[in-house]
């Protein structure tokens, strides 16, 4: 049976203040209708497994998970709680060992709760067409994004050609996060895919892989889908699943997709999920932009935010908290909740 | 017998959002004590003037600055409540004619209700320097304050020599508001001081040169003080003193004082107020900034700013409005304000 494992791991910082540490990213209502990703990555996920959706999280943001998805009419959805956070190769070996236990046969489609997607529909044919591939041939694959830009923020997959979509081809190699030239390059040469952290594999596959390359891990996460303590979970390398497995299996596929897909990653993707007005500002909530453009403004009901004489800013009130930040300089939102840390002003985080 | 002689009409646009309509700069808790600047301002008064101070507000402002005063124990001043802002001439001509009904030889000083002052003490002295010259000669007369930077937003009076203080010399000319340029040569010139608003001049002097230039004013302020209909109020001419009266009247004396004055017109001139932090930033409330220099921070209690990647911005956080203003444009505020009106938003203002 096909089944989705739902990767909703995430602490957020990149999208503080809107995301905390009580309030991860996946749980904002980022989609253009309101929605949380992680209720739009659920939907994802039962188009291609019914009602076969897993969800693993921290053991901390059980609670408030389930009530966003209690929210978005969603209550249904299987929870797994992670007792802390171990990366991506302990959490699907978790998730691939639980779902195992019950369908030895199960094909996964794994998907991280905190992307958006414009094109559903295109990704979900993309998927179905990777489960299909795990069934038929047992390949361990990941679903490659054809690149609408030079980012330095994702690691990118190598292949022949990265131009034909919704087809199931080689990887050649796997790449690093690149500086910005190499990025150019790579967006130049039509043969490189953004890694988006989507996989297809057996469960069979993916937990032989772990018994091959992080044997403890695969040990503990059996174990404790068995029912054994979830304590030992604290001792296995916190590793991703592509630094553990994808980079070094053999025969590992991608399918080339062209969606419309965006992890929203920091506030400076906001506007390719919300539009751009005009003056070319993105402005959620009640803004006001004067001698300025390219910004960002994103506010709590009821609280006006006004700009002067400033451009390529983002601007965000939540709660108690407000950000201004240089919009190139977005990713560094982490720096401020590292000062928090640092200060003690854990209420803020 | 002397008299102050406060002016607390103004609406305070230039710290939104602080200030409101409801909320006049004036009433803020703008000095380093947590004092506002009105109640400084009548202490001043107090301090020439012993108990006979008059505070000229608007009548919808009335309440608000006798709470003001109340929490400052200062609840025994005089208000005088104007029905409408008829700038200066008008709210001086009413304060003179109403304090001549009962002392007709009262001298005036006349002081705005939202400056900020360092040398309290030298400004008292050059107060009571003024004050007795009226007496004496009954001259009309402006404290002029040696400039500490080439400023364009206030006017200027050209003198013979700036830089001898606290004595009483002639004004050679009024200047209006400078541009940058202009207002580098007269600061490099030492021959120009600033206009700063605050005024000697006897009830009598006052009022007979009102008769002269502005007679429609001076037949409606005297009638007013008489008992008479304030309505009336609304026909007359919105005019400053410095037009009216200043630039035109014969002999006008000024008294150069250097005592760390700031008429805190922007968000811009906080820092004179409040100093400046080892990187340059001047932070009222909990803020955090990081890369970066020279900004301003406001904010409520409980909210905190945080700044990544800017410099000389001005960030205010007070109710439910932010402002996110490129310092050198604080001034431009206003656009803000007037924005607010055009879109209805009289809630923000």
């Amino acid at each position: 049976m096909r089944h989705a494992v739902i990767l909703a791991g995430g602490s957020g910082t990149r999208l503080w203040p809107a995301s905390r540490r009580a309030r991860p990213k996946q749980l904002l209502p980022l989609e253009p209708d309101g929605s949380s990703l992680l209720a739009a990555a659920v939907r994802r996920g039962q188009a291609v497994a019914g009602a076969r959706v897993v969800i693993v999280t921290a053991a901390d943001q059980l609670e408030a998970t389930r009530t966003n998805l209690v929210h978005h009419g969603l209550g249904d959805v299987e929870l797994l709680g992670e007792p802390m956070g171990r990366n991506t190769a302990a959490a699907i070996g978790l998730a691939a060992a639980t779902i195992a236990r019950r369908d030895p046969d199960a094909a996964l489609v794994v998907l991280p709760a905190d992307q958006h997607v414009v094109d559903e529909a295109g990704l979900i044919q993309v998927l179905e067409l990777g489960l299909a591939e795990a069934e038929r041939a047992d390949v361990i694959g990941t679903i490659g994004i054809t690149p609408t830009r030079p980012d330095t923020g994702f690691g990118y997959l190598e292949v022949a050609d990265a131009k034909t979509t919704n087809r199931v081809i080689p990887v050649l190699c796997f790449v690093e996060k690149p500086d910005r030239e190499r990025a150019q390059t790579y967006l130049a040469s039509g043969r490189y895919l953004w890694n988006a952290g989507m996989f297809f594999v057996t469960a069979r596959r993916l937990l032989a892989e772990l018994d091959l390359r992080l044997p403890a891990t695969a040990a503990v996460v059996r174990s404790i889908a068995d029912g054994g303590d979830p304590g030992a979970y604290a001792q296995l390398a916190s590793i991703s699943i592509d630094h553990a497995v994808m980079e070094k299996a053999t025969g590992v596929v991608t399918i080339p997709a062209s969606v419309g897909w965006d992890d929203v990653g920091s506030w400076a993707a906001l506007p390719a999920l919300l539009g751009v007005d005009d003056g070319g500002n993105t402005i959620s909530g009640q803004g006001i932009v004067i001698d300025g453009h390219d910004n960002v403004i994103v506010t709590d009901d009821g609280v006006l935010i006004a700009t002067v004489g400033l451009s390529d800013v983002v601007v965000v009130k939540s709660g108690d908290a407000i950000l201004v930040i240089k919009r190139e300089q977005a990713q560094d939102v982490r720096k401020v909740v590292e000062a928090l840390s640092a200060l003690g002003l854990t209420r803020y985080q």
